[in-house]
Parts: structure tokens; C-alpha cells; sequence
């Protein structure tokens, strides 16, 4: 952490203060500012008095993410974004990920939002704990994933099987989550090894993307328990 | 439907048809107004260039909700929201709750946001087809519910159980999710039959509100297959 600034006007709070203590013990730097300093600074519609400039991130290559899934005494598993472009929905997928245990994220470059400050905050500081792997496209990345025997599993309404009757959930895997509007394209279909559906209900059979991801990695960390 | 408005400068599309189509056969008055009208109308931040007049909601009862849930060949199950106060996290929950075969939500009308337009457009149509309970209070409703002889669960990050080793989750039941910030209030857990947790993991183990609400009915539609 470089710098934190704080609202001058802002009403005292045990968060605050934990992150005057936290900021003061490590030795970076804080100022207290205007509300008008605070907003043209922040690049989100909702600061709460708040901003903390980072280190930038440092993403892991696809390479080293594969050899980390496949390390360590259980198999690692990873979310791959194919066009998924609501920034609140990708910090979100984020979020989930890390809490069911997923070891890294992978993004395309291109055709999505990558990882903006909208992302970071949805995240809730999930991107400094999670690998994040950015690619060209995702077709490509699966096929690279595929070759370092990780199973690549997309999910998509049309899928053949249920999610839960998919039999490598606990082996080194990459679940691949499609766009809000149109679930996963063609060619990134064609790249997984198995394409497997989320059981729905009712005349709005529909999930957000940033839900059927969460479901995903719920359901992948309860068959490694 | 009473009058649906729609942007004039706004680009054919598929889906623009589709509204103009079904308005016109259903009758439903149709206005192309300026992008000023429609944005000065909107009460949502990103309008898409559609607005819509429905009717008013009509809630159902307590009661009535209750007799659904029991009534029918299968028992059903509604989800209770207790100070969820994000309409983002509010019309989420819906739509995930309905698509996992919910019967209904009930809603607090005060410390929480109620059915507003930002609800209503997260919940891609579910509030048109989801039962919709307003209570004065969660605590309240849930002695109702449990003299109605439905069991409640709630939600809770200490729960002492696993939600997946909840003993009731295919018997007639109440989902309870509690706020983003704070979980379940100490009121409204013991009124709660079991509390039960998400099974997390890793050093920011968290879930946001419409996350939690995602899984919890997923699980409860799982538990009846």
C-alpha cells in the first residue's frame, strides 16, 4: 500500500479507525481530505470516504497458475471469465472464488472489462489473495489448460449434465463461466471438456453470471470435502 | 401493463422488437419519447432505454403465503430477507430464489429498502411471478411462520451446522438472510428452528447477501430432487 486517503468530514467509526491503526503501523502514508479532493479522486460512484493506492497487481502467467493447481497435497481449481463484462459481476466472481477455495482467476484481455476499480471494490479485497491470469482469448487458454491436464469444465443452461454428476470436480480443474447475456460461446463450448448445466426452475429459469459462478465453486468445493 | 415508453434515438434491435411487438398485441399503450424524457423518468441509473407502467403490486398475506407453501403435492419453501438493505442484493435474491423454485419472499417495510425500481430491474421479471409478503418485522414473522408449522433456517456465517446437513430442507421452509454487513440479528436467530452456515473457506472468507441467498436456495432445490 502506497497511500490512503481519508474523508476529513467523515464520522468516526471502529472501521476507520482500524484503518488509521493499520495504515500507521505499517508505515503508510495518510491524509485526512476534502469530500470534493476524495471524489474527483475516486474512480467508483460510491467511495465511502475512503481510497488506498496499491502496489499494481502482478499477474501469474497461465503457465505458473497450472503447475499451482496442480501442486500441494489436493487439487487446485481456477474460474475462467469468457466475456463477462459487468464489472460488479467479475469482483463478485472474484469474491466467491477465493472463499470456496479457488487458487487463481483467468481473464481475457479483450472483449471484457478487466480488473477496474469497480472490480477491485465488488471484490472485496479477494484480487490480493486470488492468482489472476490475464490471456488473449479464452478459447486459446483453454486448450493450454487442457494440454497441462487440468479438465476444463464450462457451464452453460443448454449443458448435457448436471454440474453435480460431473465426474472430475475434485481432480485439477478450470470452470469457465460465459457472458450474462449469452452464456458461453461457441468455440470456448467446443474447448471444454465437458459443458455441464446448473438444475433450474420456473418460468425465469435464469441466473446472473456472478451467480451461477458462485453456485459453480460452491459445488466443486463441497465434492473435495 | 398500463404504457411502456421507449427511447426514439435508440438503435433497432431484437430484443426492442420483441417489447413493440408484445405491447402492441397486448393492447398496451406505446410512446416513443426523447432520451430526455425517458432519462427523467427513469428512477433506475442505467435505464436501457425502456420504461414500463405496470400495476401495482398486490402482496400477499403472511398467511396466505403459508398455506401456499404447504398446499400443493411437494412442500415448498420462501426466503425471509432481515435488513438486507442493497436493492441490487434485494431483486438479485428474487431472481435466484424463484429460479430455484421458491414460492415467495418476505420483506420487512422498515431498516431494509422494499420493492423499488432498482429491485424490481435486478430482479429480471421475478417480482412479477414470486409471491411477496411485506411484514413489519422479520422476528415477528417467524413465530407466525413456525405456528404455521414451517420450519426456519437461518443464515449465518457461526451457524453450528452445515446447510447441506440440515435435517428439514425438503419439509415445508423459510430461508432467513440476514444483512450484508452484519448477518442475522440475535433476535432474529432465535427465533430461527436451526442455524446453519456456508461451508468457506481461506483468509477472507465472505460471501455478499444475494450470494449467500443464491446457495441456500440452491441447496433447499437440491435437497428435493
Amino acid at each position: 500500500m502506497r497511500e490512503v486517503l481519508i474523508e476529513e468530514q467523515r464520522d468516526p467509526s471502529p472501521i476507520l479507525e482500524e484503518i488509521v491503526e493499520l495504515a500507521t503501523t505499517s508505515g503508510v502514508t495518510l491524509r485526512f481530505v476534502s469530500s470534493q479532493e476524495l471524489s474527483e479522486r475516486s474512480r467508483t460512484e460510491v467511495p465511502q470516504g475512503v481510497i488506498a493506492y496499491a502496489r499494481g497487481l502482478e499477474p501469474t502467467s497461465l503457465e505458473d497458475l497450472a503447475d499451482m493447481v496442480k501442486a500441494g497435497g489436493s487439487p487446485g481449481f481456477v474460474v475462467v471469465l469468457d466475456k463477462v463484462s459487468d464489472p460488479h459481476n467479475i469482483g463478485a466472481i472474484m469474491r466467491s472464488a477465493l472463499s470456496f477455495g479457488a487458487t487463481g482467476i483467468v481473464l481475457p484481455t479483450h472483449g471484457a472489462s478487466c480488473v477496474t476499480p469497480t472490480v477491485a471494490k465488488a471484490a472485496a479485497g479477494a484480487i490480493e489473495h486470488l492468482e489472476i491470469t490475464l490471456v488473449p482469448g479464452t478459447a486459446g487458454a483453454l486448450v493450454e489448460l487442457r494440454r497441462a491436464s487440468i479438465w476444463t469444465v464450462g457451464l452453460d443452461a443448454s449443458g448435457p449434465i448436471d454440474l453435480e454428476e460431473c465426474a472430475v470436480l475434485a481432480e485439477p480443474l478450470a470452470l469457465v463461466i460465459g457472458s450474462e447475456g449469452r452464456g458461453l460461446a461457441p468455440l470456448v463450448q467446443s474447448r471444454c471438456d465437458v459443458v455441464a448445466r446448473i438444475a433450474l426452475f420456473g418460468p425465469l429459469a435464469s441466473l446472473n453470471a456472478a451467480t451461477a459462478g458462485a453456485i459453480a465453486c460452491y459445488v466443486v468445493s463441497k465434492a473435495r470435502q
